[in-house]
């Protein structure tokens, strides 16, 4: 290992390939640069080792390190010089075009712990090239046209058998509407709420807030119901024309909801006439034990249930599903048909013959496997750093808690973390009515494995600078 | 010609082709075979020529009618025995998927005028699969997470020149937000305008009616406005937060709104301090002298503009977009974002590159003199069938307006119509008060050039039967 320059990367510091089951060493290998970039650990005008000395570094081929150097290249993420050794881009520059880029994105954090999203860099570009090549090809026609509000009949019978298998959800096609994202799904459903005249929804609390402003939005007031350890409590009395859960991995505490819990909960929207709104956020990356199933299965008449592409495959492509009970079926899909026709066709079917390929599955397998190894190095680190706190929501997802004892206020230690590089959102962000008690999201969608421990460890300083 | 049998096709009388600029004879004898079908003109059963036969039949190499016959084979519109000639095939069969296809379409009838969708088998899809294809093979992985709430930078920046360009569009891509399609443009803004407080929208009368649907779930009220021959006539005293216009061609009279009209519409929204909001929805389709430019050029503070790829590509992607007055352009993004987080990225990102590339133009240039052919047929048949009744709107879009004398039902005409196999819009289902007189909507984005005179003639008959 030599430095050639202060601008020259320390190689064995920053190359840990935690490459995937079934993940070829190529692509291994590019992800693990584009991560190492996009995480900020690779900085933009650092100077790569040349293909030869990585290829030696790494005891591989030389052809394998130059192909890799050359699709990044291609990509934007590195400048391939004549004779020099290749240097990252800056990305951010290289990604404007025009006149707008500039302050719209904010400038990316050193590294991010932050939660909304996956790894974009396991996005299985080749497989689903070639669903949307096929799809496109034989295309008949009339599919280009206006589509069915709920979406196509291939997506949601081929959803119908996949969310069964795998999560339980008991919903014929008919009741299935195809959505943009799990937003568009609740922003449908408020809607109908609301034509019927109700004014109240309850939410988990702490929970995401953007339902809660989408609610506003039709007059709805939402109520906060408190998170235990065990799940949602469904307070005495609580009159709300519906309640809106994460049972498979509690947004944000990551608490799993209880059998106990979920026969309550289920008790009181028969009590109430109401609904229970399920969604079913992250439920494909369970790490130690059988995925618990949807609690829509228990009672698809009293159940909405929402899942979406988001975490499994992409943020971008704005797919989701929206499985309702009968009788909200027929005003689901008038609703979606006022809102925008239908959703994008040709993305539905290709992911509907992704799906019955059994691309899909294989790749939320290797996605599944990349992210358990960076949540156990999480909890590691959080062992090893921060020993005294709590961390919660471990088993699943793509983030963990960290909990504190009261007294530590979770937006002053995310701005020390901020001030030290690292991105991380506070517990408080998401709570309905204040709370006694703070805490972090670990997030781990965006953050290489390598990068884990590091970022623990400025966490840990952040922490001690806000407390006692 | 020989008949071989009663279900064999008369070769001369379907197989006229309106090979477009720039069209090879494989894709302009392919588009016929599949619009034939899809009209019904080529119902499911019917034998078509052997290859060699249609060869013949039509003076070109048996190679380009055994490759067209082959394409047609695997998109599923015909069947190809090992010996037999080839058969059309049941394509709505061929469509469905499992247990949902079935009742959910209904049966197309056997010549559609109905307005609603272009010609989706002029789609050009190897454009657009180079388009997504180049786009996935360069994507940074950070393009397939969460994205800007307006859309892409890169579309917006092609669209603010290409609508300068265009249509004398005066916007900024940051006023621009990519939306699910014209729909989702005004669901933003009247949700926009009920959080101001604003009760009442004018809209033309006759015009669309989703948007209608779409005020009243914000508790706005619709106020029509009525058209003459020179476009919206606003009434004295008009009291609304916006008045929604088609200047270009009118939905569903055809008029252009005349320049006089135009000062008076923007007149009115600066005294009253409201909106225009003009639906530009099909103005690439103009056939005999120069667009007319948007009214949005004119006032770009006053004047909302919605425009989308609908009629020009296929509906089925649902891009559209909205540029609007700076004083809405942060509330229209904020909405948007509440909505459904952003349009799908890779899509809006192919649709910049096919744009930037050239192909976007070529394509509607080869449309355009599709749709002009088939709307010289329209007026001619109409000239020879229906000589004394009045047409509007022959200038641009994807159909006319044919006018009635007071005391016709247009409903009437339209269920005589039908019950002959030809489907067809009356005037009044577009009405927001009852209208003294009525007429029918004539589209021909459905409709092969070769249907239209046999169309015109049932709709001829289908008039008679109602009249005197």
């Amino acid at each position: 290992m030599k430095r050639a320059t202060t601008s020259t990367i320390d190689e064995a510091s920053w190359l840990r390939l935690d490459r995937a089951p079934g993940e070829t060493l190529r692509a291994a290998l590019g992800r693990t640069i584009r991560e190492a970039i996009h995480e900020g650990s690779l900085r933009p005008g650092v100077r790569l080792p040349s293909s030869r000395g990585l290829a030696a570094e790494l005891g591989v081929s030389r052809g394998v390190t130059s192909d890799v150097y050359a699709q990044l290249s291609a990509q934007g993420y590195i400048v391939v010089g004549d004779r020099s050794a290749p240097v990252v881009a800056d990305v951010e520059v290289a990604g404007a075009t025009g006149r707008v880029a500039a302050g719209v994105q904010p400038k990316p954090p050193e590294i991010d712990l932050s939660t909304w999203a996956p790894d974009t860099t396991l996005f299985p570009t080749r497989d689903w090239l070639n669903a949307v090549t096929r799809t496109l090809r034989g295309l008949p026609s009339r599919s280009l046209d206006y589509g069915d509000p709920r979406g196509e009949a291939a997506l949601r019978v081929t959803l119908s058998g996949h969310l069964g298998r795998t999560r339980g959800v008991i919903a014929d096609p008919e009741r299935i509407v195809i959505v943009q994202g799990a937003r568009q799904a609740t922003d449908i459903l408020f809607r109908i709420l609301a034509r019927r005249g109700e004014r109240r929804i309850a939410t988990e609390d702490p929970s995401q807030t953007i339902p809660r402003d989408q609610m506003r939005v039709y007059g709805i007031e939402p109520i906060g119901c408190p998170i235990d350890d065990h799940g949602v409590a469904v307070p005495a009395g609580l009159e709300a024309a519906a309640l809106i859960v994460t049972p498979a991995h509690q947004f944000p505490t990551g608490v799993v909801m209880s059998g106990e819990r979920r026969r309550e909960v289920l008790a009181w929207a028969r009590r109430r006439d109401g609904y229970v709104i399920e969604d079913d956020y992250d439920a494909e990356f369970r790490y130690d034990r059988e995925p618990v199933r949807a609690i829509q299965g228990l009672d698809p008449e009293r159940v909405a249930y929402i899942g979406t592409v988001a975490k499994t495959f992409a943020p971008a492509f704005r797919i989701g599903w929206l499985a309702v009970p009968e009788a909200l079926a027929d005003e689901a899909a008038s609703t979606k048909r006022l809102m925008d026709s239908c959703s994008p066709r040709v993305d539905q079917l290709a992911l509907a013959r992704m799906m019955e390929s059994g691309d899909w599955d294989r790749h939320i397998r290797r996605a599944r496997a990349v992210y358990r190894a960076r949540r156990d190095r999480v909890t590691e680190a959080l062992a090893r750093h921060l020993p005294g706190l709590e961390v919660s929501g471990v088993t699943a997802g793509l983030h963990v808690t960290l909990r504190f004892p009261p007294g530590v206020d979770d937006q002053a230690v995310a701005a020390s973390a901020r001030a030290l590089g690292v991105e991380v959102l506070p517990l408080s962000n998401f709570a309905v009515e204040p709370a006694a008690t703070g805490g972090l999201l670990i997030g781990y969608g965006h953050t290489h494995v390598s990068a884990i421990d590091r970022a623990v460890r400025r966490v840990a300083r952040a922490v001690a600078a806000n407390t006692g």
